[in-house]
């Protein structure tokens, strides 16, 4: 299949409905509502968003009872990104290669456009079936038991000795328990049985993982044109990254075999796991 | 009816169930856990959950179904506390009588802390019935259009002249809409018609409005140990207040009439209502 072209299309879906479904920027407060756009709609992948419409697609089901919950999704990291980059956090100036919500904006009105992203995003799943099963879903994955305490244990660990046991908390975590509410949220909207959300959930895992570890390999191989953000930066803040703990070459054999795993275990779904199959690989091959 | 008796058995019921539901500290991330528990365990009115548990009451329910939705309440209410004091916003180094969560742990933990108790409100309320209603009620309430949307303007308020309609817009925001969806998810665990919920929403924009000018008031006329707070400081940071705008007295007289209003619209609920009656007039008496 022509990935790119399946990609652009998604991307396009989603980004209309966005613009759909955020307040308008004229909408008291003016400043908020144009913050939460700003970051929302500055491009970005839009890879959980997919991996939702894609999973919903894999066991049988349409795109549209999925859209919200993918928008949802698309919030929810929004968010994340925003509060990561915050001075008190990770302290990033660029994000998407554009200034991040703080220096654009200002401290508190980043603060506040992060808790509201993240509350529209339970918002937009209060409205999507089967509702309750789905904001479970999503708050188990984003609060301290997920992307949350991810970030806790990140920001814990730097400068901390390599420790592997800790590196894999944190990669779960922060960024695999999102990319699993992806594919399961998107399935249960299609109504998918134990057996298919259980290949979904393994094929998820596989590739939140590799992903996180392509994140580690492009931070020292890319620069900031490719990755829209600043590169070194883990080395910088002395980051607990598999790189650092496994060394580059280990580190991308890892990735590539994670791949091959992530794509078995969609066999038993078929041709509707397709386009799942072929964002397998673009979760390592992304340049940003 | 003992109203201070009242109060002390749903504090006793709130507080022991919160410690239920709450993450253990010595859970991974450890910090991130011990921060939310210090900011949620630290006292504190329970004035929304009890609100919630009284309403549920009020329309002839029982106490148990509203209880995840009044735990939900107070955890969202304690995220905003944390990130209201956050340095970038308030920047306040006491609530409740104690440093408050960025002062006592870090910055980054306290924005981690609130972001966490904001998911994990919607988590609880995901195991609650009716989930996709009570999920709106209170993502409508908390969001851009609701408490962050009245933090926002509060915030951009400071120094500038008094503007009654701009006024009235934050107070609805920050701290009417919560306590409206305090008393309207109540009633919804108990299945309440369309008649009682409209008599508890008037009820509860009477006692918003009335809650919001009490605490303008206790800010000029309280000292820091009834109040765990510092006093002053709306002035000092040259806020937007009901004192400010039409005076002290004024403001005391504008109060006591929305409680009398609002304790004439639970009239067709008879005596199931007493609670709220009397919680009615507790929203302004209270010292703290």
């Amino acid at each position: 299949m022509d990935l790119n072209a399946y990609l652009a299309a998604r991307r396009q879906e989603v980004d209309a409905a966005l613009e759909r479904h955020l307040p308008r920027a004229e909408e008291q407060p003016a400043r908020l509502h144009t913050a939460m756009r700003y970051s929302l709609l500055a491009g970005g992948k839009r890879l959980r968003p997919i991996l939702c419409l894609a999973s919903a697609e894999a066991v049988g089901g349409g795109r549209e009872a999925a859209l919200l919950p993918a928008l949802a999704l698309e919030c929810l990291h929004t968010y994340t990104l925003i509060h990561d980059d915050l001075p008190a956090m990770d302290d990033d100036d660029l994000r998407r290669g554009l200034p991040t919500c703080h220096k654009k904006f200002d401290e508190a009105t980043a603060i506040l456009a992060g808790d509201a992203l993240l509350t529209l995003a339970f918002e937009l799943l209060a409205r999507a079936t089967p509702a309750a099963q789905l904001v479970l879903e999503l708050a188990e994955a984003a609060g301290s038991r997920g992307v949350v305490g991810g970030q806790a244990e990140d920001l814990a660990a730097e400068g901390r000795a390599p420790d592997a046991e800790l590196l894999e908390f944190i990669h779960t975590n922060k960024t695999g328990k999102l990319l699993r509410a992806a594919c399961r949220m998107g399935a249960l909207t299609a109504g998918a049985d134990a057996g298919q959300l259980a290949a979904l959930t393994t094929y998820a895992a596989k590739i939140g993982l590799a992903f996180q570890i392509a994140d580690d390999v492009l931070n020292v191989t890319s620069t900031p044109q490719q990755l829209g953000k600043a590169v070194g930066s883990d080395a910088a803040r002395k980051k607990m990254t598999y790189v650092a703990l496994y060394g580059l070459e280990t580190a991308r054999a890892k990735a590539a075999a994670l791949i091959v795993e992530a794509q078995a275990a969609l066999k038993p779904l078929g041709t509707p796991a397709a386009p799942l199959v072929a964002l397998a690989e673009f979760t390592v091959r992304r340049s940003s």
